[in-house]
This record gives structure tokens, sequence and C-alpha cells, in this order.
């Protein structure tokens, strides 16, 4: 199975993280979630209806009857959606040494065997025998198991025969459990030069294709990052929990390379936050903890500086696009569940409507993806150099050609040949072997062309493969995540009144034109306004001149506008507008100007 | 086949449109095109080879060998990418009543059926007897016949049999040519559960499906647009020419939705600019011509007000991101070649290494699109409320239901019977019929449980089925062409001295920051500016202290940064940098915030 790091937010065992009450450091969190259901189990009833009606996520193609997994992003939540990502985008960007990159999300199917994915990307299926229902197999078996997802085929067989019945037809009949692999296999090219390809599971593998030409840019000068956002691919059995578990979701993943003798150690001692961590359960630190990054940094719970400096700067982002820093945990992988070469991995957990939710994992995934890479490829390109201070005496093996073989041999080639042998980094164990030539050729060398010499030589570095910090966002869970904190229901006068406490910035838009009456040249004046701000790139206004101002205020604060400009008879005379602080409601006066000004500044709130 | 006005981008004319030199109007075109290839044939491989050295464009998956029609924008192109996206988002959305949706990838069967992609967008296809070579017919009789992609089945089997040899193995013997569905095909779920879906050929459905919510997000008030970007896919047969014709793609589109009884008129009298425009050459107008957008419309050859100011709206974005005005034009569609509801379609074809390519379409598709998925989805809520100015006395001719028979019949459902009845817009011709209620089920209306009636009644308005502009844009071929006419060849001390003069704010970043030495106290200055810029949400910049001054000069002008700020022996003591602006290597001293501030606004050019 594909390690949880490697995986961290559509991984296999994404379900067993939401339904760990058992475990005894999430108790607590779990008495929060249980008692905030009891209190009020129709609010993710209400808030999804909301959603929809509003125009925020909606399901997909739901004319023809919807597609379980399949969510669109409508007229508002579409623009927080790109919101959301420029803001991600400008959080590691504004670091000075982080990129974007844009590759395809058909993927030739080598990639993915280097990768891991098509091997062991998969989860357990059964049919009903009865009536030919396919289910996740763990899922089945929830009720029985605490870490269903966790069992192996034979395990769940024993569990699916001890009598469950199928959800669907109530019979009793179950296929052996078997693997099925979650990508959506397709094929470039028509018909026998077809090749077998898959839609992307994940963004990562399209940051290490160009780790040469990262490599490159940044003029061979570890560290450095690159990220990429889009649309990652998951075909899931039974999807279930709306905007947690798709078919089709926005990631955004960013591949930080390091020198693993020199990782960079960022800034934590201005994160003084207290943040709740939950430690390796098979480590020494096992049970929730609560302390700041640098302390637990500094007592070995976070394993590397690099990632300690991520956390904190995945704490950073988080709280600035609107989630609830109270509702914010990081728990970190047992030993027993990572990979070999993973050295530390973690989860950022969100609470919500469905309980705690991995939307963020950070793992030192190590050389792994690069070495996996080069084995497969044989792509030269996938190391760096690594400079020593001084140069050092080395004793190098190296093959010496034999040119008066090589030469008649290999004739105008063998430049090429004896250029290839002194590239050899690792010589081989015996000879004859084949050696790869530059241009991708590959010749026999013989035990007469070659002699073996040990030499003591001055080195001046050496090469090695980086290692990968990877800190890998789903988007679609975070932004569930920022309209669950931040809906709000009310009333008002007897009747219901809801709102987004959403952060400017990260609402649709950034404010309402609202007409107090349409008539009277309020209209145009608004229109005007309207016009003028939505002039300023990246500014969004929308005017609303339907029905009583009371109306279209609340309508505004639905969908989490922050401000509500209002042109009244004053406006007229003097050109001011009054403007309404959605979390309060106060209004003050200003001028047009002063208000764009604060719009393009997001400092509105001044003027109060 | 479906019609060009569908597929204005990826459609099977595509390459018709750019081998269309046969054609008296467009000799002249062709003209310029052949003298500048024949003036220096290698330009373009000298481009090709920098926008991969430098990570702006290159082949994806390449350590693994490659796949033709896949390309990754590397650390400098996605910035790039992005920054004209961004800047394609603001243009249509600061007209404020567009907004921006998005909708999956993935598509199921059933809409694709509704659009005609899954019967109709294909190509012809052959393969050799004797190698398996795969082949587009119509590439291998281009030299044959100068509109190959316009022939049948038949024609090309002919032209085929007349000697034509295969590339791969030069052996003559070839299948019939037959239809290949150009779409990428999946399938969502598992086994026998799994249905047939199909990755997007165009944005432009996910548009469409959520008519309903954007109607509502409107208030019922047309018109109103929504524009998408992301990738779209076509599984060509052979993809060929770069950039051009890829398997997967970046694309745009915008649909915009009107009353045909009373079609948006956008202000274009402020565009002078005089266009080249190549209308119908099946029409009164044919030939070559140079006019205004608004002198176009007034005789009548740009035949829809919202056509034409989409046309002029499009040539801004176009010349405001950086393309050549002189080497815009549009090309009308031919009468015959549109499908029958298409009343207008254009396509903007812009001029580079690869002649004249189709890079926008701008098409008035009508209710086309609506109609057909409201047929194949039986969904209602795709129609908008016509108000007439006064009421109307119309004849109206319903079914009267007859509760005595009604009643008894379907009991508690009766009323949703009733209510079905009467909200039928159109009445069967024949009775029994069955009749779908609003919950989705289905009932049968026997002859005596309505009776057929005509009343008069005041009617105030009606439903109608919105029509549709759709301006669609390639973004890679409109980068292709960025580059293209950005990209100039010069010497400079005897040397290769190459820049690409790119627009401020389409640049991947906006200025380099170099110290003079390093050495001295200037490389901290430096990496403070540096981060002082960066820190400013979008503003990027990037340090450079390798190498000469002259040689990072350079590296900056090549990606075609606009602005260099130089950290000197001054700058240590007054903290002021050099602005070197790229176009004329002219430099000005200034201070930091000022250069900051100049940088947001977009302004620096007033210090010179």
């Amino acid at each position: 199975m594909i390690s949880n790091c490697f995986e961290p937010l559509y991984g296999t065992r994404g379900t067993a993280l939401i339904s760990q009450s058992s475990e005894d450091g999430l108790k607590d969190g779990w008495r929060v979630a249980s008692s905030l259901k009891m209190a009020d189990e129709r609010r993710l009833e209400r808030l999804t209806s909301m959603l929809k009606r509003r125009g925020i996520i909606l399901p997909a193609f739901e004319i023809y009857g919807g597609v379980s997994g399949l969510i669109d992003y409508g007229p508002v939540g579409a623009a927080m959606l790109r919101r959301v990502t420029q803001n991600w985008l400008d959080h590691w960007m504004s670091q000075g040494d982080i990129v974007e990159i844009d590759s395809p999300t058909i993927t030739p199917e080598a990639v993915l065997i280097a990768s891991g994915h098509v091997g062991e990307f998969s989860d357990l299926m059964t049919e009903c025998k009865a009536c030919s229902s396919v289910f996740r197999a763990d899922h089945l078996i929830e009720d029985e198991h605490p870490n269903a997802d966790s069992l192996g085929a034979q395990e769940i067989d024993g569990l699916l025969g001890s009598g469950i019945t199928c959800p669907s037809c109530q019979e009793s009949a179950w296929t052996a459990a078997q693997p099925m692999n979650l990508m959506f296999q397709t094929s470039i090219g028509a018909m026998s030069s077809g090749r077998t390809a898959y839609m992307r599971p994940e963004t990562a593998q399209g940051m290490f294709m160009l780790f040469p030409s990262l490599y490159r840019h940044f003029r061979q000068r570890l560290p450095f990052g690159a990220v990429q956002t889009g649309h990652g691919y998951r075909n899931e059995i039974s999807p279930r929990q709306g905007m947690i578990r798709l078919r089709e979701f926005n990631m955004a993943e960013l591949e930080y390379f390091i020198d693993p003798q020199d990782p960079p150690v960022g800034d934590i001692s201005k994160h003084n936050e207290i943040i709740t961590l939950i430690p390796d359960p098979d480590g020494p630190h096992s049970g929730e903890s609560r302390m700041s990054f640098g302390a637990a940094l500094e007592a070995g719970i976070v394993r590397h500086p690099t990632v300690a400096w991520f956390l904190a700067r995945t704490w950073d982002f988080l709280v600035g696009v609107g989630i609830d820093p109270a509702r914010i945990r990081f728990r970190q992988h047992a030993s027993t569940e990572m990979a070999h070469y993973a050295a530390d991995c973690w989860d950022c957990e969100i609470h919500g409507e469905h309980g705690w939710v991995e939307c963020v994992g950070i793992a030192n995934r190590t050389c792994h993806d690069l070495e996996n890479h080069e084995t497969h490829s044989k792509a030269r390109g996938l190391r760096a150099w690594r400079q020593f201070a001084t140069p050092r005496k080395q004793v190098i093996e190296r093959l010496a050609p034999n040119g008066a073989v090589i030469g008649p041999t290999f004739r105008n080639d063998a430049a090429a040949v004896v250029a290839a042998l002194e590239a050899l980094t690792e010589l081989p164990d015996s000879l004859p072997f084949d050696l790869s030539l530059e241009d991708g050729r590959s010749v026999t060398i013989n035990p007469d062309m070659v002699e073996r010499r040990e030499e003591t030589a001055n080195v001046s570095g050496e090469w090695f493969t980086p290692h990968v910090i990877e800190p890998a966002f789903g988007f679609d869970r975070i932004i569930w995540h920022i309209l669950d904190h931040a809906y709000t229901e009310g009333e008002k006068e007897g009747e219901d009144y809801n709102h987004l406490s959403l952060a400017a910035g990260i609402s649709s838009i950034d404010c309402v034109v609202l007409p107090l009456f349409d008539k009277g040249g309020m209209p145009e004046l608004a229109t005007e306004i309207n016009a003028t701000i939505n002039a300023v790139p990246r500014l969004r206004a929308q005017l609303d001149s339907s029905r009583s101002i009371g109306r279209r205020y609340a309508r505004a604060d639905e969908i989490g506008v922050p401000w509500a400009l209002t042109v009244d008879h004053t406006s007229l005379e003097d050109g001011s507008v009054t403007v309404r602080r959605r979390d309060d409601q106060v209004q003050v006066r200003a001028f047009v100007d002063e208000v764009l000004e604060h719009l393009r500044n997001n400092s509105l709130d001044s003027l109060f």
C-alpha cells in the first residue's frame, strides 16, 4: 500500500483519520464534535442547501442527475476558489525561492509505475453477488472494526462473511475483496498506437519531472521549490461526505528540494502560537500536547527543521484565509505507518461538521521520488552538486579507457564512449557491461577496452539526490472548512438571518453597491460607482437594486460580502456613500475615491 | 461533423485554416509568411530551443521520452500563463455582469451526447497495413488536395489508393479511412457500476450546466455571462506544430446569455483601429477588407451587434497582452460551413512562425446549446422570462383538470398533477400522454381527466431560450504568439543578444535585483530589496548574483524581464538603486520605495 506520506490528502487512510474516535488522544476533540452535532444536527444540511442556492458549491451535472464525487464551483464559489488559490501562491512565492509550474493532468503509465501509483494506489472493493452493487469493502464493515481501512483482504472477507448485508438489496453474499486501482484510466492516441495513461492522482509528479529545468532555473543552487495547483483525480468507488471526498479535486502542492546535509532552517521564533499536536503514537511523545512550533522542534517532536518551518507557514496560510485557529491540529504519522524513507510526516487536520478532517499533509519524502524516477527513467539530471568547502583527497575507482581498442571499435563514436566512461558514477560489478551514451544509445564495453584503476584525486564536490519536503493542500477541503467556520446562523426581527464571516480578499466579491431607491438618479450613480470599482484589476463589485435595502444587505451578508456601499440622497448631492461593515452592521460615510483606495489596500476598517 | 462554430479552436477544420493559402483573400498574408520563413527559416528552431532552455515551454514527461501533444509550462512559462489568465479574467469580469465558474473536466457521456461531441467530434484515420502505424488520413494527402480535411472518407480512400506511401515504412497499403472520436475516454466508478465519461473537449458545457444557477445569481435578468478557464482535452491522432495542436490545452471561454429580441449593443464608437477582415467568402462582401469594427457592423459584414462588441473586446485583450496588432485578422466563417443555427461565426487569427493560426473563435451560437440540453436532460430551468412592456391578450390553449377524476385517481398526488398540468407550456397532440411531475415522477393523463380549452388571458410575459454569444480563447496558441512576436534576435559586441519584449505584467517576473558585486554588503542589501518586492502580493522579483553584470542583464532580457534593479556602491550609502529598462537599456537612479510604488502601479516608465 502506498504510504500515507505519499497520499496525504486522498490516501487510502483518509477515512480512518476521520473515524479515529477510539484513540485516546482524540477523545476530547471528538467530544466537541459530538456535542456540536447533537446540539444542531441539521446545520450541515442547512449550510449545504445555502451553498447550493447561492451558487457557491453545487452538485455537478445536476440536470443529468448528477455524478457523486463531482462538484461545481458556481458564480460565487469559483471566485472564492481563485482567491484562495492566489492567496496560497502569494504565500509561498513571496519567499523568493519558489516558482510555479504547470504540467498536464494526463500522465503516461511509466511515470506512475515509477511513483508507485500503478501498483499500489488502490482500495479494496467487493461486489454483492445478488444485486451486483459495488462497494468499498472497508465501508461495509466500519461498525465491526475501529480501523476497517487498515485491514487486509482476508480479514475483510472474514468480517464480510459474518453476516454483513448489502445496503442495496439486504442479501449477504459477497465476492472476495479485491484491490481496485483508484486512477482514472485512459489512452493517448489511436488504436494500436494508443498508450495507457491515467489522470494524475496528485500534482507532485509534474514537479519531479521538471527537476532538471528547475535546477537550471535556480542556477544549480539548493534549496528551491516549485508549486503547482490544479485538478487531481481519484476514482473513488463510492464517494461520500460532500466536498471531503471527491473524484476530481482542487489541490496544490509544494515540492521543496533541499540538501539533507544542510537543511534550511526557517525562523520560527516569532511563532508564539500554542498549537495542538498529536505526536507519533508509537514514539516517546505520544498523546496530545499543546506547545509552540519552536518548542515542538526543540523537544524533538517535529524531527526536521524544514518541516517545522512548513508547519508554521501552513498555520499562517490557514488562519489567513479564515480557518478558526482553535480548530486546527497537527497529527504526526506513526513510525509504523510511515514508509521507511519517510522521516517525518504530519497531517494538518481541521475540525468541522465532518469531524476532524485531514486538509494538508506535510512530509519529508527524503530522496525517494527523485531516486525512483532516476531508476525507472534512466535519466541523468535528477541530482544536485554539493561543493565541498575544501577539496578532498579521495580514492576513486575508475575504468580507464584503452584507446587502442576503443578507437578502432567505435570509430566516430569513440570520443562519446570515452566521455561516458569518465562520467560513470558507479562502476559495474563485472565486465562486459552496457554503457549508456549521452545521446541515449548504448554500447557494450568488453574487458579489453578498459582497465579498472584506483586513483587518488582532489575532489571538489559530489553529486547527490536532493531530499524533498512536501506540503500538499486540498483546496476543496480547506474551502469547505472556511465556509463551515464562517457560517453563522442567527435571527433578526423574527426571521432567520445568516451570514458568512469570510476574510476580506476571500469573499467572492469585495463589495456590493446598492442604490437606496431604484429611481431619482441613484441607480445611475450606483452603476457608475460599480463600474469604477470593477475597472480596478482584481477588485470586484456587484450592483444590486432589486427589493428592499434590508433584503439586499441580508443577501450580501449571506454570501459573506464584507462591505456594502449605499447610494442615497446625500450621494446625489456630494458624491459620498455610506459604507456598511458586514460583521457589526455599523455604517460610516465616505467618498468614493477614498473607499476605492481603501479597497485596494484592504484598509476599509480604518474608517470605523 | 460538428460545426466550426462549435469547436472554434480545436475543431476538425483547424488545420485547414492554416493551409488555406489557395484562397484569394489570403495570398498577401501568405506571401509575408513565406518571405519571413525564407529569410530566416531556423528562427522557429532557435526560439523553441530558447523556450526549453529557459524553462518557458518544455516537452512534458521528457525524462520518459515525452508524449507528443503534451507540454509543460516551466518555472518561467507557468507564471506567464497565470498572468495571461488573470489578465483575461480581469478583462471580462470588469464588465460587471460576468462571473467565473469552475466545473469538473471529467464529463459524463450524457452531457456530450447532447452537445454532439460523442457522435460527431472526430477525425478520419487510417492504418498502414504493413507496419500498423496510425495516421490522420487528411495529413497523408495534404499534397494531393488543397483542403484535404474537408473531404469525406470515400474521397480520401480514393486519394490514398493513388499510391500514397507510409511515412514510417514506405509501403502503400491503407485500411479504409474511419472516424476516430477525439475525446479521451474513461470510466467513473468500479466494474459493473462504472459509467462512461470523457475528458471535456471544451469548457463551455460547464457554463450551460450551470445556467439555472447563473440565472438565479443574476436575479433573472439578461444579459449576463460566465467564464471558465482551465484544461481541455483532444486526443489527436498525430499532433504536430508544437504549441498549436495539443492533446491537453489551456482554454478560456465566455458564454454570454442574451435575449435575441433585445441584443446588448456595446459602445464600439471609440474603436477607431482599422482591422483586417476576411468576410464570408460565399457572401456579398467576400475578399479581404480593412475597416473599423463600427464600419463592419454598419456594412452588415458583422451581422450581430453583440458579436461586434466581442470582436472589439477581443482585439483589446490581444493587443494588451502583447500581440502585434499588425498580425491579427478576423475571418468570418462561410455560410456554407456554419451550422444552420449559427448566425455569425468569426475566427481571430494571429500570424507567426506557423502562418496564420486561429487563436480565438467568436460565435453566435443562438439557442442551440440550451435547447439541446433541455431536450436531452428534460430539465426545466434552461429558459429565461421575457416581461412584456404591457400585458398582451392571448388565446391560450390549456388542459383544464377534471377534479372529479384526478382527485380519486391520484389522491395525495392530485395537487401535484394539477400543478404540472397548469405549468405545461406545450400541450400534447393527443391523449393519453405522460405528464412529468415537479419531483421527477411521471403519471399518465387519460382523456377523461382533462378538458382541452381555449381561453383568452392577459399574459404578462413569456419563457424563451436565451441565445449565447461565445468568445473562446486558446491560451497556448496566444502565448505562443506573444512569445513569437516578442522574440527579437540581435547582436551585441559580436555575440548573439536576444530578448523578449514582453508587456509588463505578462513577463514571468517584474524585475531582477542584481548586486553589482557579490561582496561588500551588496548581496545583503539586494536580498532585502528582493524580499521587500516579493512580499507585495502578485509582484515578483528575482535575485541574481552569479557572473558579470552584463551576463545577468542578458539573462533577464532573454526571458523578457522588463526592469533590472542594480545595487551598487551608491546604494550602500543612500539606499538608491539603478533602474534599467529592458527595451532601450537606459538606466536611471531611484529610491526603493519609489520603485516599489511604480511597480505596483505599472508606472516605472514615468521615471525615464
